[in-house]
């Protein structure tokens, strides 16, 4: 992704290998200062996972394919730091998908840092597929709304949602991109709007209880959203939220598009509601920027993903093209 | 309304008239600080109203009745400040209603710091009223969904979709309250939330993100929000994300009461699209707690109100008992 800075513009990516550590794009900082984190063992790959250094689901199994492939430089059990690796968080499929590969390498006798470079690679290269794919479905002059962040930096680089609006602005269309913030972590404000801004895309940030508002008023012509995981019948798991965003849109005759590689498919699994949703920390909610904003009396409930079902869903984008709600199944049997 | 401190529980209202001083909760301080404000001329009851010292469409009604006894009190003109008034924000009814009342009063040589006096007694009075119809919708062991702060603080006390949960509680039901924190400014999490544990109601705070997600699994009875505007075949002006609620509880089949005095139907209107929506700073979605969280170059957009249509609604929890969408009329026509 293309990041403005006083010597100019460079061209990074979210996580990758240098020597024998695990180099990543601190988000935790973002968007006051672009820092890198480095981890240099199995247990601080796992430490960036949950402490969300680095999250989105392709960003996630990006970076535990190069734990395993750091596990196997240092001559860790595999078995041992694949495990660990599980712990970290339980929705994105992606993380189980990565961990799995890797250790299919290595049963393989394969390279695993090789194979962990390769997977990353090949998610940036679905990438850049779904982000062609996806222009097809935007019109110049469209007015495009996103949840959370499912950009560059939550993949290795171009993004999932946002990969076809970096391709129809690079294309010289005219678009309008309306920002959820995204709240409890607000990735949206503090991620996406950052992203778009280095790359110079009209946008503008809304508290996520506005998206109704300007749907119903006509001024969203379509919603362009990621995904943590995919059942097999096509219900989504993503941040908490899309599921409102994908009933609103219904409501108003909006399209609404998962973009996704598909990795992110979990065929083990067919219904939504079985999907593991992660509850993560009150104090997400509870404080704002460390500030408490709620009495001290007070708790508050906190689940990060929320499950939307397929009904709500107008197609898939993916790097083997758009697929209809009824053409999922193509990947598994193509 | 209760409000525990050192010296033991007092019972506060919103707002109220001392010799010559219209004197406030300052909402902008809580739950920090309970601190009140005090407004000594007509521009100062302006400031309060335009800073959301004071805000809720009763409470706001309210301020503005004391403001024009304050007015007369000291010999101002009127008219003049009646104008004043008006132009503080746009969307509340009540803020006209109260002021035209007055205006009214005035004319017929009545004593308007009375009759300001009358006036918010009488919404306390309503709000009273709304408590107890509002109490035959909620059962034992009900949880109930609220969107930003409809309780005492938005009205002189009780509260509008507070004042059934109160009544609920007080006559001891078994009670969950699922409070929406209502960005952009946090009036769930910092308001709502800070009544309820005054009163020690069992509530959890939820980001906006997260109402969808409880309603779909079934963990959420009814949902019950305040109204700034109602038109008169019963569309409503509510604080931004209602509209959201409102759809998602359709969607799945959960109740959505809107609780209003009658003074907040303006006749004049009939469809909501009609209703003047206030945008507010951009700065309000930009900033949290003074502190900038999007990056430099990014904006925002920031409507303070969305208008969610009667099809979504219920009933109206009103002091006049519980009215069905289609008996709406009968507020004014009795």
């Amino acid at each position: 992704m293309k990041v403005r800075s006083e010597g100019g513009i460079r061209d990074i990516k979210t996580v990758w290998m240098e020597d024998d550590v695990v180099k990543l794009i601190d988000q935790r900082l973002l968007p006051d200062e672009l820092k890198f984190f480095e981890a240099r063992n199995i247990e601080e790959v796992a430490f960036a996972i949950e402490d969300m250094v680095v999250r989105g689901a392709p960003a996630i199994g990006a970076t535990a394919a190069y734990g395993m492939g750091l596990a196997s430089v240092k001559g860790m059990n595999m078995e041992k730091a694949a495990a660990r690796l599980r712990k970290t968080r339980p929705t994105a499929n992606d993380l189980f998908y990565a961990i799995d590969s890797m250790l299919g390498a290595w049963k393989d006798g394969r390279d695993v840092r090789r194979a962990a470079e390769e997977y990353a690679n090949e998610i940036a290269r679905k990438c850049e597929l779904i982000g062609r794919h996806g222009d097809e479905l935007i019109e110049d002059g469209s007015r495009i709304l996103t949840h959370c962040n499912a950009g560059a930096l939550a993949t290795v680089d171009f993004g999932t949602a946002l990969a076809p609006i970096r391709v129809a602005h690079n294309a010289g269309k005219s678009l309008l991109v309306f920002v959820d913030e995204t709240r409890p972590r607000l990735q949206g404000a503090k991620l996406t709007a950052w992203e778009l801004a280095q790359e110079g895309i009209p946008h503008t940030i809304i508290a996520d209880n506005a998206a109704g508002f300007f749907l119903n008023r006509g001024e969203i012509d379509l919603v362009v959203v990621g995904a943590d995981r995919i059942t097999s019948r096509g219900d989504v798991a993503n941040k908490i939220g899309t599921y409102e965003k994908a009933v609103l849109a219904k409501e108003n005759s909006v399209p609404f598009y998962v973009a996704a590689p598909t990795s992110t498919v979990d065929f083990s699994i067919d219904e939504g509601k079985d999907i593991p949703i992660e509850e993560r920390d009150q104090n997400e909610v509870l404080e704002v920027g460390g500030v408490r904003v709620a009495n001290a009396f007070s708790t508050a409930r906190n689940p990060a993903f929320d499950v939307t079902p397929l009904r709500y869903i107008s197609a898939f984008i993916t790097e083997k093209g758009i697929l209809k709600p009824h053409e999922l199944h193509r990947i598994r049997d193509p």
